[in-house]
């Protein structure tokens, strides 16, 4: 009513498939008093000049305008976490304009994800599901599922405590395990150790309250002082770098397994990061030779993993194929930092989950 | 040293299987300064005679001494959760020795059992599971993963809010889900909501501070309420009495189902209770007509569940044969009742776990 005659702000979201009418009539109720419309390109495409120019926001994965349309855009924000696959683009090096990340809508699921897996091999879910199968109620008290054991008291470490580190430390602590924490830099202080970014509300260690300890460094020596803390558990949740590369290997797996206390299983290994951050062939050989007790691992090196690898018949491994993220919750998750920000930019405050250009990852 | 010439107070174990020299050595370690033998016998068999006059403490699953033999006897902890098996044995009528359960040990484990059915379902774990046998990489947005979602902002009721109910809401809430619990008897105040039994180190909700509500009753009208509050996912975590056999059916799901909110699935059962507890006939209706978007079941009725019955095959369903609170924790879990209560005995407290005579279940 009021703002009859004022041109309304336009939202252009662009996708590489057409957006479901749900979602759209999502996104409209979502940003009322603004217009929003799609356009569906190709991986990496240009978004067209007149669309471009006409764009307040744009909410995108991998299709950016020209700097040259650029004028009227206020923020453009990404689906994904990481803009590492844009970051040559013009836009990041000739313009200002205001770049956001999806970091943190990832939490939930990829913790969700790694909790299960846990319990599917600690309780030997596969077991009673083939059981079922065959119909067969079987015996309680079968030697099939002897050792059984529960998460409490065990000892996690999360090499990068980060949005989803942070989210399965809360659950491992819920669970009664002990959090350890491990990052590149020094957390000495209790605001160092915040997470500033978007967090899906009621999930994550916001305060970073959650870890018994905290570990920091990029060299192998600290690495492996954290890896002999005697770890039940170590999730593995580093962004993939030159410096991540192949971090875990042989040595490292046997340092993991010497130091697993008296009586318990040797150490669980969950990759939820990249395939390359560990040595797969050492991976393997540490569960045939039992030096690990088990692995979950949502990712592998390749990908897609070739149906001859050895990883796939591996001892006490679960597999899956980098889908620890997904869910129907994600788009909308990704649109409440795009809603909060551009509150923000009309307040003028600090955007959420900004890029810092020149910083790097 | 000080103490030649005392004769020593004797721990008696009595099961139903030799115990593993590991236990028994774990036993001793708990009980310095006391002897500890144990004795096999069968289930429900009496405790021989001169081993119950010697003993001072008699810990036991379903082995009761005769009350003459009793004299000596300060306490008889039974290593199950509920009493109920024995409450008719003279022990319990005829004697005033303080008789304690292992209620509480359950917790963890049925609740990791609970949390790992949730999360194989959501998250459509059998599909990787199965890719997996066939090294198929697949697609991470195959068809088949669609739909996938994550426990966030999902409402939890859990009928029986005790030291399971507990646990499963603890970790629940740390998933980002809200807890709703009900009790028989009313907890309208912060004490009346403690947890005042055994509580595994590290878990559980002995405050009673995790849920959003509270709601209670023994009528029909009460648990509709209850049901009637929208919720995602109903836990039934009840005691088998008179009063909650067949407490849920027909009506129970309809009125379930009809509550949960738009936009989301429908809500998902879980049994941790006794077959008996619902009308499985009616549950196997409410799975095939949608009502319920699934269930997971470690109790049946019958037990074992025949290959023939139809539950096998309802859809959505998750079956195990009432393995959700086996784990190698149990035992040492249990005799962490008994330690704690020998010393409150020395110390002349009220006991942990002890069993109310006359005050039934």
């Amino acid at each position: 009513m009021g703002d009859v005659g004022i041109p309304r702000e336009k939202i252009l979201v662009a996708f590489f498939q057409d957006l479901a009418p749900d979602v759209l009539e999502e996104l409209r109720a979502k940003f009322r008093g603004r217009e929003v419309s799609s356009v569906t390109l190709k991986r990496g495409e240009a978004i067209p000049s007149d669309l471009a120019q006409q764009a307040s926001y744009i909410v995108t994965f991998t299709n950016l305008p020209d700097p040259e349309d650029a004028q009227n855009i206020k923020l453009i924000h990404f689906l994904s976490a990481g803009l590492d696959h844009s970051i040559h683009h013009p836009i990041f090096k000739e313009t200002s304009i205001p770049l956001t990340s999806s970091s943190g809508v990832h939490g939930p699921p990829i913790a969700e994800w790694t909790v299960m897996n846990w319990l599917v091999a600690s309780r030997k879910f596969a077991f009673t599901y083939e059981s079922q199968k065959k119909h067969e109620w079987g015996d309680g008290v079968s030697s099939q599922l002897q050792g059984i054991h529960d998460q409490v008291g065990k000892k996690l470490g999360i090499l990068g405590y980060g949005s989803i580190g942070r989210q399965i430390g809360r659950v491992a602590q819920a669970l009664g395990m002990t959090v350890h924490a491990y990052t590149a830099s020094p957390r000495p202080t209790p605001s160092s150790r915040h997470d500033n970014g978007y967090i899906v509300p009621g999930t994550g260690d916001k305060e970073g309250t959650v870890p018994a300890s905290w570990h920091h460094g990029t060299d192998k020596a600290s690495i492996h002082e954290f890896l002999s803390l005697g770890l039940d558990h170590l999730v593995i949740s580093l962004p993939l770098t030159p410096q991540t590369t192949h971090l875990l290997g042989a040595e490292e797996f046997e340092i993991l397994a010497a130091s697993v206390r008296p009586k318990h299983a040797k150490p669980y290994l969950t990759n939820i990061s990249r395939g390359k951050v560990l040595n797969q062939n050492a991976l393997i050989e540490a569960l045939r030779s039992g030096q690990l007790s088990g692995a979950a691992l949502d990712v592998a090196d390749p990908e897609p993993l070739p149906a001859e690898h050895p990883l796939w018949e591996a001892p006490n491994v679960q597999i899956s194929p980098h889908v620890s993220s997904l869910g129907v919750e994600y788009f909308p998750r990704s649109l409440d930092i795009v809603r909060e920000n551009v509150g923000r930019i009309e307040r003028g405050e600090n955007l959420l989950n900004e890029y810092k250009r020149g910083k790097g990852y």
